[in-house]
């Protein structure tokens, strides 16, 4: 692929730069608002599963820079681009290229602090066929929800924490891909407005605690009650992660 | 058990009187809530389960007179108390004194146009033993939720709705017990205060029907950020449902 058909972008403000394609799965505030709700401290172990063009492995190691960071990304051209733009970034990220059911055993013998995915949002079956294979998979996955699920549960040192970000129409089927190895599962329902159904939500999970599932209040992504609102535009808490790249202060601990 | 064991209380700013163990489980604004929730028309069967002294089948009359109702109890002074208090409302409530698991045929062979339920809040493993029987199985149940939801289901005619109220707690756990048969399944947050977890959830789910998960926009119960707050009280809509009777208006159609 030449360069012509990647775009620069910016995020975080212009603080963090990635390359990616022009056509395909592109990334969006999604991954942004994942990395801020991870809460990672400096020297902590970090996985990305489906890390994709890596930008929310970039934004993290932006908020929080003494991290060990590790991605796995199943398509080579994003692999490749998650290689690219950490290195523009001067970001240690190990990137593995591979299916997330077949680990390589340098990412398989390590116990993490942290695993954060923003898996596919559509499953294969409902998703219309796309001319654009990349786009494809990193919309409608070849890999179960269950399965990244599993994958990350693994991966966590007991205390670790999960982090994901999904569609609202899913989270039934996230929580029952959770067992009991999981536990204080805080869900943060994101709505576009006030007052209107959420419809992606954070939800963090700790491996080996036991303390109950919570609701936390919802995060409200623009000020306005409808499009092109006098005043719309972000609301400030919003404002400040995704400009100011600011720690999303929605989950308790 | 004499009637100085009992206390008669006023629901919906006094639309509503219901006579009540002093001691033991006591109904509060959850079955209010509950049965507002519930978008019964005239001439429909509804259906309650658990149904306890019977205040939420007399709220839900309350608000739309001309509906078949029944409530099915398992403790025979709830029962007897259900048919008192439909009895001096004048509002026609068949009562079956019956375990879910084990519903008479008057009950088992109606297909309902709304299944309405508070089941208890509490499993019987993480309750304390309490010195009265009656509040220790409506607080923490005999009766696993997912049997409540699998009676709910089979006593619902496709296209029926089935709604119900609990902690939020055991909202993966209610989620996970829904099988195919439900969907259009829409969860409503019920928060104590602005920037609170919710606590509650009330749940709307549809018999039959296919369309995905929906999470609405929390109801707040109280005005204040914190209890004894300047201008604390019930939040006007909560008010409207809970003093004057009014639907409520947190799912969508």
């Amino acid at each position: 692929m030449d360069d012509s058909d990647l775009t620069h972008d910016a995020f975080l403000g212009g603080q963090v730069h990635a390359w990616q394609p022009r056509e395909g799965f592109r990334t969006g505030v999604d991954a942004v608002l994942l990395a801020a709700a991870v809460p990672a401290r400096a020297g902590q172990f970090v996985l990305e599963l489906g890390c994709g063009a890596a930008v929310a492995s970039l934004c993290l190691h932006r908020r929080v820079p003494e991290l060990w960071l590790c991605g796995v990304e199943v398509q080579p051209l994003y692999a490749a681009l998650a290689r690219r733009n950490a290195a523009e970034a001067a970001t240690e990220l190990v990137v593995a290229e591979s299916d997330l059911l077949a680990l390589p055993a340098e990412v398989r013998n390590l116990d993490f602090d942290h695993v954060m995915m923003n898996p596919p949002y559509f499953t294969r079956e409902a998703g219309s066929a796309s001319a654009n294979a990349g786009r494809d998979i990193a919309r409608a996955g070849e890999t179960r929800l269950d399965d990244w699920i599993e994958v990350a549960t693994r991966r966590l040192r007991p205390g670790g924490v999960l982090t994901l970000i999904q569609r609202v129409e899913r989270l039934p089927e996230v929580l029952a891909a959770m067992d009991s190895r999981l536990g204080a599962v805080q869900v943060l329902p994101v709505a576009p407005r006030g007052g209107q159904s959420a419809g992606l939500f954070l939800l963090r999970a700790i491996k080996g605690r036991k303390s109950p599932f919570r609701l936390r209040p919802t995060l409200v992504m623009h000020r306005g009650m409808r499009h092109g609102d006098a005043g719309d535009g972000y609301a400030p808490e919003v404002e400040a992660v995704l400009r100011h790249g600011q720690a999303l202060a929605g989950f308790e601990d």
